[in-house]
């Protein structure tokens, strides 16, 4: 049953969804927090301004599983990486940092890291492609740090091959580059490479790794690195205003998260590469990457973006199935981007399914 | 019964306690956590970078207390007040900040607003009193920005008489120096003023209030100010790595503490009067100041930190009740200092039993 599109909340639809193509299943805010309850142990008591062991039992443990000497809870990736980067930077007394153009920092922060910094930024290769050793050999200014984003979320989730990576990172050693790894989505990629998390950290001087992305926690994020770098990086937390008197609503759903799902990276990627293979034989679909290396990808729909809102909302009626998160711009008109991330809720939808389900959204979008 | 001293685990003997002199009663995550879930409405949902209902409704709540165009919630104040004050001081092109010396932003704050912002302070007053318009009107640089902190929470919580605060609004305003007020326990100042939190925060450009202190939140704080300022603040916020994918938790228990506690500073403070008569007739105490003007005194104890702690972990063995949360160094290295803030679990001590108590303390400190 399709009711009036003019009648037809989007929010409400949505939640009145029980089957989501993406991600992890949503709760209401009294579930998610009586469940985290539960995790915490009876004995369990709070930090203060960074301190106590709730805390530093975590910020141990990420920095163990990333073979790195220390480790700081913070509240969020922007601040983590702003904050490497001055550190880093400073060591060298090179303000000036290299990174590839769809770089969080020059992004999606408002320049942060101008702004309050001072760096200077330099955007190295395409957007619409991995950086290359040659975009990076091309390169004519002192850098003081170099930051790479394993992996590459704005074009699908790509990640250079084993040996491309490795030669960066001993290229940048060689020329005394600082390096930094945004790992946002790093748990995402160790079914690509089949290595530890911290074979592939120790390409890098900094990580900072992220858990309300596909660990599913409610925010919160950890940079790790040599001791005496993360003892500054207190310091500058503290400036930014994420020294907060209290973290453990954030650290135990990273706990919590990170205790639960990081096993789950081998059938997120598989379920990803099946429904991939699903899509791609659509022609109204593009992948990007095809097939996808993580448990991501970017999905370019030969269609109009307000008939494929309307037709999601049709296949939730008609279905209880919510499709896709967001209809986006693309860079040809022609089509409509967005993202597909396979999470615990994805898992559950039979992937033959998703051939009839997108055979719907078409239909209902005149895309057929 | 009191255990061999080598024996005792301050943090234990504190968590064995069932009485607090000062503050809140604290509990363990689990039980903060389900009692938050309880909070929430079966329908509320989470928000999303700073949008949705949960939190906006709240930041429109706290503006409308303080009677101020719009609001926006942050995790710290740190982050707050430096936004504050760089949007303020750059709409007058003057990089320059006022503000007593034992000002948060000059003392705990790593020195983030030079660091990141840029902004000169200077500092006014003695650190011992406080500010006065003679003091003001004796600097002789331009500034952007005015800073006054109400209570002045390092002196012992005191507060300007009323006419003295309009008197130093106004002649900001006249020289066209924006006003911010570091209202971190401005909820506590309500007593004494007998006024509206609107018409203390109209004597300022922008307010900064805070929820984990005597509201009890787990963390948060909120700016509020001309609808401009905020929406620009919102912008520095996500540059500072304080706009979160999701802030829930902090708003929550912020909204729960602002319903539950607001109503209760007229009875803390009056147990503060009370407790406050009763410690100053002790020749070993001083109080700052004496009486209390909020809920909050500094206490000045005349005798040795080390025997006073030990004698602290006595009294909490013999009796169950913690009496004070630190011992730090005074002026007079004959004193040792401490604060006491009333809270819920100070309204349970009968007050005529704070005499025996703090008889007991002495005795065991020898300082009897």
């Amino acid at each position: 049953m399709i009711s009036p599109k003019e009648e037809r909340d989007p929010n409400q639809l949505r939640r009145a969804c029980t089957r989501f193509l993406g991600g992890h299943y949503r709760q209401p805010l009294r579930q998610i927090l009586s469940a985290l309850a539960e995790t915490a142990e009876p004995d369990e008591w709070g930090d203060m301004y960074g301190s106590g062991d709730v805390i530093a039992n975590f910020e141990q443990e990420i920095a163990q599983t990333l073979g790195k000497e220390a480790a700081v809870f913070m509240p969020s990736g922007t601040m983590c990486q702003q904050i490497a980067l001055r550190i880093l930077t400073e060591q060298r007394q090179i303000p000036r940092v290299a990174f590839h153009p769809t770089c969080h920092l020059d992004t999606h922060e408002e320049m942060g890291y101008q702004r309050l910094h001072h760096l200077e930024g330099v955007r190295v290769g395409s957007p619409y492609q991995l950086m290359t050793m040659s975009n990076l050999q091309a390169l004519r200014e002192p850098l003081g740090a170099l930051l790479l984003e394993l992996p590459q979320r704005e074009i699908g989730g790509q990640l250079p091959a084993w040996e491309d990576l490795t030669a960066i990172s001993d290229w940048a050693r060689e020329q005394k580059i600082a390096t930094h790894l945004d790992g946002a989505r790093l748990w995402e990629c160790q079914p690509f490479y089949g290595r530890d998390y911290a074979e592939i950290a120790a390409l890098f001087d900094t990580v900072y790794v992220s858990f309300y992305k596909v660990l599913g926690g409610i925010a919160g994020a950890i940079l790790a690195g040599p001791a005496d770098v993360i003892a500054q990086a207190r310091v500058w937390q503290r400036r930014h205003g994420g020294n907060l008197v209290q973290l453990f609503p954030y650290v135990l759903s990273a706990r919590q998260g990170f205790a639960e799902r990081l096993g789950r990276m081998e059938s997120y990627h598989a379920k990803a590469q099946a429904i991939a293979a699903v899509l791609t034989a659509f022609p109204q679909v593009e992948l990007v990457p095809d097939p996808p290396q993580t448990n991501m990808m970017h999905l370019y729909l030969r269609g109009d973006a307000k008939k494929l809102a309307e037709a999601m909302l049709d296949v939730a009626e008609e279905t209880g199935t919510w499709l896709l998160n967001f209809l986006a711009p693309a860079e040809l008109p022609a089509y409509v981007k967005t993202e597909l991330t396979i999470g615990d809720a994805s898992l559950d939808i039979p992937t033959e399914e998703v051939a009839s389900l997108f055979t719907l959204l078409f239909k209902q979008a005149g895309m057929d």
